[in-house]
């Protein structure tokens, strides 16, 4: 497939994203609606990125668990919110074991229900707190317009759940895991996100605070990557997850909840990505390097798999993820196609000539074609490479984060407004009245993505109706 | 709840299990019909034995992929056998987004079906195979009888699911997988377990051949800890997974299909555990170590914990997994019962006369009460305590393999075999008829476990009606 070409993505974005998932080789369709497979080469780079977030949250005192994939549809009708979010987007069992259920079960669309059931039980005294629990799986929202990886009716996640006995630490917690996620996005991502407040049309059901990371897509639309809730007592009360205090006082609990999808790949893809494929980011590409031997002649041959394999095992031994193509029976062109669709950050070639000056040639993916070459000698390839995909992961963070920059607008007015988030993000003030955000979706089929942390000393005034405003906020048209 | 006594194992068996489970911390009912949560405590030790396994698939050149958790009915139907054997287990998705579906869809009880689906969609030619795909995660089959970890609604396990070129390749992988299944329950479960062939009536549904690992319980009943599957042609043909051979032949692909599961943990406690509570091989136990600081007075206090801390420091670095419990609100005899219970392999004492002296007590999980407590001291205590870590899962195979061996049995006619089969296994010459193992079943309501692949030089006749027979099998009372 890989030798097809995909249509630019100035022509079509959408046909070129879409092309771009199944040829270099991350997902397929799956045979249910809206559903999709993650093929091995999709799902270890979701690997790399669940292994570093694991990481993260167990080093911050969290731990996993599993709770069932089917929750009884009574549960949801507990939080008024939460019900009305979700309801809609069930998937129900209807019969198990060959007979009609007294009680409908739902396939879970997350699972703050099911998991406050539990903490009910469990939470006495607040020596039990804080409970912090992530749980790693699938979720099934039943979604009318799919996208591989964007929006997809099953897709894959980490759902944090945290109970706590005050106000002020769980909403410390819902912090700490946003950095969480920022950090991943800058480090590991390399996906400049901004870190803000969702308004209260964008929250998530049966929430009081939700909190977001956004990034800006190669088409400038953004894409929510990242979120953590505040709950106050609202599921505390639903579910009755109380606890005895210090002083023998029954008091509700506090809980927070917190995920990132695998619609985060889909990001990384719009991000980074080009014309000739997948671009991914060295930290987290399944592998970093391929060694591509080019030869025509038996001699040749033998000459250049003896250099080809001592550089294989010194770059492996070094802990680089590395593969060597030594396929026959495809062109070297067709070979440099190929990773190129499949992103691999850094190609190493090895011709006959490469053999007699002691040398290779390495090619970088982030940029493609002669001003990405260059030939390095053979001894202290290692470091060579190593500094390479270090100067590459930055590289990509620079260029990304220059991109949103440079289309980050400050609107004068509202007309300008309406114009710019045709292609860009707007940075306005709000009022943050639901009438101005209704407004200016309808009108400019923008939302608001979220209002950051880091906000200009000074208030101005309201972008859509001109009443004084405290904050600013970024609109923009979104995935 | 850890003061809280178990009943012991000769009073009632199964209560045993059922309460040590809950009070371990390992798992708990959920609001679910048959299905259970597991806690943090459980799922750490899952995620030990997955991250084994994962490493010895991966390899073995296996790679991870995430297929649909919903099947469309129909897909069950185009495996005769397959459909038998699991229809009346399926729970069925009939509504989703508000509306009724056209086609039902099964929440996945298995995934030879979707995936066979697929891989007909991604094979073409004999460059493409073989196929090793390995999926983690959950499956659910409606089952009547549960109990927690050995039979539930929805369990956790890998479905491994290969195609390739030709049997005698698909054979080699399912004796394979056999292998490192049985490697695992050796080194890390220290679970002695025997690998064989099961009957035509124990296979898989859908299979040729179902070859089986069986591990003896401590009430001597088996449990079938892990299979692997040879499918000849059966599901290429009903899904179509064809390949065009190296002279352009179109052929049908040979798969497999095999899986442990979360039943295992059933296995690891029902086969080490005791009156006292959980006993978990050191491998796989989430905490291998506690340190429990003893002391009254204030001084006291300080100059414990100064040890502790620094004890807790080294054998930390040296990798142990390491816990200390510093609580003050619960007595020290309450501690040593707590960690007893959830089955920590190593508890370190030290109290203010183990300051005096250089020295700490250590008390082996295997051997409770003074017979497993030893005094060491303080210098060379890190390979003090990793010697004696690698002493106890030795020590636990070695226990279970003897214990396992002393209640196989040899009877001498069909009389004794039925008696025998009560409390322990026999291990008997076998026709391989239906009739006999039906009659066996009924009347003395044991299992053929499976046909071992290790048999004596000899032939003999069949325990039950007495014809030549070529090999023996084992029977037994089974979970």
């Amino acid at each position: 497939m890989a030798e097809d070409k995909l249509p630019t993505r100035t022509e079509d974005f959408a046909e070129w994203y879409n092309q771009l998932v199944l040829k270099a080789d991350l997902a397929d369709y799956a045979p249910v609606r809206g559903c999709m497979v993650v093929k091995p080469y999709g799902w270890a780079l979701w690997e790399n990125i669940t292994s570093w977030l694991d990481r993260e949250f167990k080093a911050t005192g969290h731990v996993n668990a599993a709770f069932p994939t089917l929750i009884p549809m009574s549960f949801f009708e507990k939080e008024k919110e939460h019900v009305e979010g979700f309801a809609p987007e069930l998937a129900v069992v209807t019969h198990g074991g060959g007979e009609e259920l007294e009680e409908p079960l739902a396939v879970r669309p997350t699972s703050e229900t099911i998991i406050g059931h539990m903490y009910a039980k469990w939470v006495k005294s607040w020596r039990d707190l804080p409970i912090l629990i992530v749980q790693w799986g699938s979720v099934l929202r039943w979604e009318l317009r799919t996208k591989l990886f964007l929006r997809t009716t099953e897709f894959y996640w980490h759902e944090g759940h945290t109970a706590h006995a005050g106000a002020d630490e769980a909403r410390e917690e819902m912090y700490r895991i946003l950095d969480i996620y920022e950090r991943f996005c800058y480090e590991e991502a390399a996906i400049p996100v901004i870190k803000g407040t969702k308004s209260e049309t964008e929250r998530f059901a049966g929430a009081q605070v939700t909190t977001s990371i956004e990034a800006m897509m190669w088409d400038k639309r953004a894409l929510q990557s990242g979120t953590s809730h505040y709950f106050g007592q609202n599921f505390a009360k639903a579910f009755e997850i109380q606890y005895l205090d210090s002083s023998n006082k029954l008091q509700f609990c506090e809980t927070t909840s917190w995920a990132i999808s695998s619609r985060i790949i889909g990001a990384m893809i719009m991000v980074h990505s080009d014309d000739q494929g997948l671009v991914l980011p060295p930290r987290l590409a399944p592998v970093q390097v391929v060694i591509v031997p080019i030869f025509k002649k038996d001699d040749e041959k033998v000459k250049v798999m003896e250099v080809a394999d001592r550089v294989f095992k010194e770059l492996k031994a070094t802990g680089i993820r590395i593969k060597m193509d030594d396929r026959e029976n495809v062109s070297s062109g067709f070979k440099f196609n190929d990773w190129e669709m499949r992103g691999i950050p850094v190609r190493v070639e090895i011709g006959p000539k490469d053999v007699e000056k002691g040398s290779v040639a390495l090619a970088r993916r982030d940029r493609p074609g002669k001003e990405g070459k260059t030939f390095v000698p053979q001894a202290g390839l290692d470091s060579a490479v190593s500094g390479l995909l270090t100067e590459i992961q930055a590289s990509l963070l620079k260029r990304a984060t220059e991109y949103r920059d440079a289309n980050i607008h400050d609107p004068k007015d509202y007309e300008e407004l309406k114009k710019v988030v045709q292609d860009g993000w707007a940075f306005s003030y709000w009022c943050e009245s639901r009438e101005c955000e209704t407004k200016v979706k309808e009108e400019a089929k923008a939302t608001t993505r979220n209002i950051p942390f880091n906000q200009p000393d000074t208030e101005g005034t309201c972008i859509v109706c001109g009443k004084p405003s405290k904050r600013k906020v970024y609109f923009a048209r979104a995935y």
